[in-house]
């Protein structure tokens, strides 16, 4: 089952179940008008989205297009956002490039930050550029909503609380960075507001692209019409989604609709290319001695999407393009 | 006026108008049933709200009397939790207790940290505790409630966006803080979730407590029954909630309900005592080498109150208890 959420004035939009194709689909009943609504209720609005799923799918249901410009984050605020950094060649890399070493426990101590949640941008919405000099980078992301998660759940009992999977662009200020953490608090005014895909899709629709807690799928990202990355989801998330909820709830138990991703997707194979641009500047250094991608500008636009292991492309397409701010210098 | 959030079972609780002696109150009406239901939609559920807190300070409302033991947070969920850590005298202790040094920017650049938020604790919810190795401590700090605060929001213009005061129960696992700054991505699994006070009131209902962006009130923690902090949350509050604010929206706008947190009131003056058991051991280390204070055990008590310049308790009693949790080691 494929969702989505129409904005339509109010701020938490009006969830839509998406026909298999994406390219039409149906309000949900009123009982559920928002994803949030759903998840807060999941048994029992889990099988009536999905009667309508079927009736799509089966052309027995009244369908309107779907306009990827018109809809909003699947959650457009959600009561957690929290993002991993699974793959360690990102973590590897991304350190090497600003002079920092990667922890002692890189491979057994999950890196993981809390994000914003009360502001998400829907997949087509324009990134707002306040200062060039801040370092705008994109960082292509595979993400779970989850159900209601206990205090204590280990990663074997995890499954069931993945709801639905989706993509992120994980907006970050690159040059806003080193100075946060050095102060040892974490990400705050690097991490602007993350963009989301259009759809949120329940493990099931992936088939065995949803496996061992990974979405393995291709996770593609464009940049001003170049593919600059084409990386596999799957073997290289060194903690799963599974592992990643162990972690989060050794101490804390989370409510329905947190979000939690899997930091940017990156392949050691470098023929894959990245899935941000503070990859591509540590690897010219290496190469080159400087980097010579910059970061991004107003009129860039970033293209993420998803593919299955048939192709198919599962959570639409996030398609955004940096436009300067009111006021920016 | 005074807000506060009724437990009926459902995630959200029911929004009640609390009289302004804290001992009795009406339901808001059905329009906003929630409290983020009414930030949701301030401007015109304020005076609506406004209007039953007049007529049960004039004894011409029907009112039901306010049990704080059913009471939530004021927002048992929130969009965001963000934390400050502005009374310096806390930053430059509590680092000295763990051998670290305050950042070279302590006095122009705020110490923030993103909290979890959607579980959030009532005013007398029991302190589960897991494991007393993590070194359960108390933090007792004064937060505000924004509205939507927009991207690039100055100090100067920060006022408007605060709808709402209360007080917080910043709960720390101390033990576990080390290794996390360590990684440099902040505090996740060393914050477990939080706990609110009963009531949640507007600026005005403040009077002059409430100037420069600071709730001048008198934050008492007992412990066990001994006073042992009674601090003043104002003057030593170095950056004001406006400062924070200005802070946090450089790069981020906010939605409604966003909670933003003072950081542990700290006072220099010795004699008022602190605001979490970690000053505390620091200051028995300064003077005998040695902490003699351990952290919290489970039977445990820890009370937090605020009152204004009159002497009145203005945001409830945070009355937690700590209880083993089922399983725990």
């Amino acid at each position: 089952m494929k969702l989505a959420t129409l904005r339509d004035g109010s701020r938490d939009g009006r969830l839509l179940v998406v026909r298999r194709d994406g390219e039409a689909g149906a309000p949900s009943s009123d009982a559920w008008p928002t994803l949030q609504r759903a998840l807060d209720d999941w048994e029992a609005a889990e099988p009536a989205l999905r009667a309508i799923a079927e009736k799509l799918d089966a052309g027995t249901a009244d369908a309107i297009p779907i306009d990827p410009h018109r809809l909003g984050a699947p959650l457009p605020r959600a009561y957690e956002w929290i993002d991993g950094s699974a793959f360690l060649n990102h973590v590897i890399l991304v350190r090497k490039a600003r002079g920092a070493v990667p922890p002692p426990t890189l491979e057994t101590d999950p890196l993981i930050y809390q994000g914003g949640s009360s502001d998400l941008l829907g997949p087509r919405d324009a990134i707002e550029l306040h200062d060039p000099a801040w370092g705008l980078d994109y960082e292509s992301e595979v993400c779970v909503v989850l159900g209601d998660v206990p205090i204590g759940t280990k990663a074997a009992d995890a499954a069931k609380h993945v709801k639905l999977v989706m993509l992120a662009n994980d907006i970050t200020l690159r040059n806003l960075v080193p100075d946060e953490l050095a102060k040892s608090f974490g990400f705050f005014q690097s991490k602007p507001a993350t963009a989301y895909s259009p759809f949120a899709v329940t493990p099931d629709e992936l088939g065995d692209t949803w496996r061992d807690g990974r979405a393995h799928v291709r996770v593609r990202s464009t940049y001003n019409g170049e593919v600059i990355g084409d990386c596999d989801a799957g073997p290289e998330m060194h903690f799963s989604f599974y592992d990643l909820i162990q972690h989060i709830a050794k101490t804390r138990r989370f409510g329905a609709g947190t979000i939690l991703g899997s930091g940017t997707v990156s392949n050691a194979e470098r023929s894959r290319g990245v899935s941000c641009l503070a990859e591509r500047r540590m690897i010219e250094t290496i190469d080159g001695g400087k980097p010579t991608t910059p970061f991004m500008s107003v009129g860039d636009q970033i293209q993420i999407e998803g593919f299955d292991s048939t192709g198919r492309s599962m959570f639409g397409l996030i398609d955004q393009r940096v436009v300067a701010a009111a006021g920016a210098s």
